[in-house]
């Protein structure tokens, strides 16, 4: 087993990478795992993306995202992010939930309605075998992106359905400041929900919008082999993705961001 | 009893407004009370600005800030802090616990290290008639500012000391995304910790570095009468300062500022 055996690389992570290019990319690395985004799955087909990364020897460890539960199309929408990634052959859509419509103020009952659209969600996820995958957000996403702040919250919202239906997703960057995450991570474990691991870091300090400030493994913060342990010991073998939004990373060639993403994780997750 | 008996004007709101100003904007607005910061303190004199309250009818609800226990000479300045807060006659001095170290990954020996020093201070407090109140700050500031980040673990920090020496602040700014708060507003109560009362809002985008983003009552998201209402029940009977750090707001005349927070603060918190 190779130490590259669970990497996966998230497309995000070079933004500006054409999608044919980055899955070339990471099959020339000699990687068969690669994490893709709608938007341009979508641009380039679906059923060819497919096509292209099944040519490529590559699995699509997770589809971002589905989610968004405070638009008006939220249902159409997760119904058709879930035969996407049905089509593509992952076993997991990422579930960014939303935050507050404009000018709402009822958090509880923003969070109460994320937990009703994804039990209406359910069935769909069975029957097209695609798991859906709970993310908790740093709580500064929280009016404007998801309402759904710790991976505790995240855990309660799971916990009516059934666990092949839905997760929850891991991600460092968002919940590395929480005292209570260790503790959170065990139980995810013991009620088998942890559907997807991704890998950020925590750097500051953080830009206008503070969408794009993530950094590549070992520039900030966080712990990151530590929760990659901790994933691992509470029963966790699935991929490793690295998944940082950075607009300098972005500004880079794709070649070489994965290159990098591949080193630091080595150094810093593996 | 007025609706603005408990109102507390904290200067930091309008930053720019010279202190001796502020003071006598805030008295000429019918008030008795104000929030000080010690910089502005510092540069007027901590005995001139004692006078200066006093001869003008205000009484210090809180001064801002002692921790930032990361640094070398916390040891020495907390000290100085909780002499200035007794100059002042505020029974309140703000901790801002202080960030990680430079390339330090360690934030459980953080917030040990912060349990501690609070603990070397608790006697000297006690002889100043000083309150310790640890504020926790929205997880955004974990790394550089506080690591200290929920309202549990500022309870959790202060409960090995009496209540009388380490309480908390209670700041909607900071913690209106927890799902967790309220029961830990009705514990904060219950263990005779809530020190001190704040109130801003939360509003997107987050302009760069994340420190000057907050709103003024009523312009974000927040259920900033509902925290109110729950440390009220929580058994609280002390000052509700707003405290907002918006640089369109900071452009603004101090009276200005002063009014329209005023006119906020009823519609939205009292």
């Amino acid at each position: 087993m190779s130490d590259l055996d669970r990497f996966s690389f998230n497309q995000a992570t070079a933004q500006h990478w054409a999608l044919p290019d980055a899955v070339a990319g990471c099959a020339a690395a000699g990687l068969d795992k690669i994490g893709l985004w709608r938007e341009p799955v979508q641009a380039y087909g679906v059923a060819a993306t497919a096509q292209l990364v099944r040519d490529a020897g590559l699995a699509v460890t997770s589809l971002c995202r589905g989610g968004f539960f405070q638009q008006d199309d939220w249902y159409d929408d997760n119904r058709r992010a879930i035969d996407e990634a049905a089509t593509l052959g992952t076993p997991v859509l990422v579930l960014v939930c939303g935050g507050l419509r404009p000018a709402e103020r009822d958090i509880d009952a923003a969070r109460q309605h994320v937990g009703d659209a994804i039990g209406a969600l359910v069935p769909h996820a069975l029957d097209a075998g695609v798991r859906l995958a709970i993310e908790p957000l740093h709580p500064m996403f929280a009016s404007d992106r998801c309402v759904v702040s710790t991976l505790g919250q995240a855990l309660d919202l799971a916990d009516p359905y059934p666990a092949e239906a839905v997760g929850v997703v891991v991600d460092t960057y968002h919940l590395w400041w929480d005292d209570q995450v260790w503790r959170q991570i065990t139980r995810a474990g013991a009620e088998r929900r942890i559907a997807c691991f991704q890998a950020a870091d925590w750097i500051t300090p953080l830009p206008e919008g503070v969408l794009l400030g993530r950094g590549l493994p070992g520039t900030g913060c966080v712990q990151l082999r530590r929760f990659r342990e901790a994933v691992d010991e509470a029963g966790y073998t699935g991929p490793v993705e690295v998944e940082v939004f950075n607009a300098e990373v972005w500004a880079r060639p794709g070649a070489e961001i994965l290159a990098e993403t591949i080193e630091r994780y080595l150094e810093h997750v593996a």
